[in-house]
């Protein structure tokens, strides 16, 4: 997506070769207006999946999430990373390990929340090791419901998750694909 | 607002009396054609404020935050709750004490993400104690920007939060006041 492309070398702030900050239009504040427009990339990239429901990843992934369930005109679920009072205690569970944090955490869909039914698209931000994407895939696979595909915003194509989910059958769609990050600047792939 | 009532009444789940669940529309799954609504309600509210940014708390806040500055054509920023490696340094903070989940945990800002010029409405989910929109509203007020108002979504009226920010003279604007919860039934303030 040439136009998120742009908005990464304008605005993304390279931290070092492995990190990259979005954090005026993506990761802190969000840019509503363009934000809609990756919504609306993802609903077409998958417009002959049939998608009932879009799942995400609190807390970054809520925004593009959003964007895509409101182009696909269906309901967004986001999976919860820590034990909520106020959640269902009938949820499925996967135990994830973040790399970039350094921690291992718990994510959690309320079982009520999918449907066997359900034509399922993950939505996330970024895509680094996969282990989260992997995890809530592997949710939808246990709840029955169908897995359509992953969709990312921003992939780092040097890191391992894209190779990861591929490898389990799973059609990844990313909206921009970093090769490498350099001096400061950002290296995309084609 | 009325279709949030008449929601909150056929979906929300009364766990006791003072913990009622919406998951199945704002705080697990959301709705996103309802959340457009409400966001447009708080865009009709705060029409002749001049709103030049929407603030709100991860994770919750999200959804009804970006729905608030979508309707008012503006970005949206969401505090963040943990130290983000990611996040700038230069930043915003406030303790803030959690009673429903009995933590104390720190929200952050970029000082980046608000200028002095910005006419700042702050958007949540839940008021309860009130805790988590005062300590926004006071980095709202530090940073040397406007404060036109706090929204929110549903204000549970038999807790303190809403005296306690009207006390410190912020317009709150809840979208339904719940006066009491009693035998799995919901009552509202009119």
């Amino acid at each position: 997506m040439k136009a998120l492309q742009d908005k990464i070398q304008q605005e993304g702030k390279v931290v070092s070769s492995t990190i990259l900050k979005v954090d005026s239009f993506m990761n802190h504040q969000i840019d509503v207006q363009f934000m809609a427009k990756i919504g609306q990339e993802f609903a077409r990239i998958f417009e002959n999946e049939g998608i009932t429901k879009v799942i995400t990843i609190e807390a970054s992934g809520i925004a593009p999430a959003m964007a895509a369930a409101s182009a696909l005109g269906v309901p967004m679920v986001f999976a919860k990373k820590t034990k909520a009072t106020t959640l269902d205690t009938e949820v499925y569970t996967r135990e994830v390990k973040s790399f970039t944090r350094g921690t291992v955490y718990d994510i959690k869909v309320a079982k009520s929340a999918i449907s066997a039914d359900d034509r399922i698209l993950i939505i996330d931000d970024f895509l680094a090791y996969g282990h989260a994407a992997l995890g809530l895939a592997n949710i939808v696979q246990e709840s029955g419901a169908y897995l359509a595909g992953v969709g990312i915003v921003i992939e780092k194509g040097f890191q391992s998750g894209g190779a990861l989910l591929r490898k389990n059958d799973i059609r990844v769609e990313s909206l921009a694909i970093i090769d490498r990050m350099e001096d400061g600047k950002v290296f995309f792939q084609d």
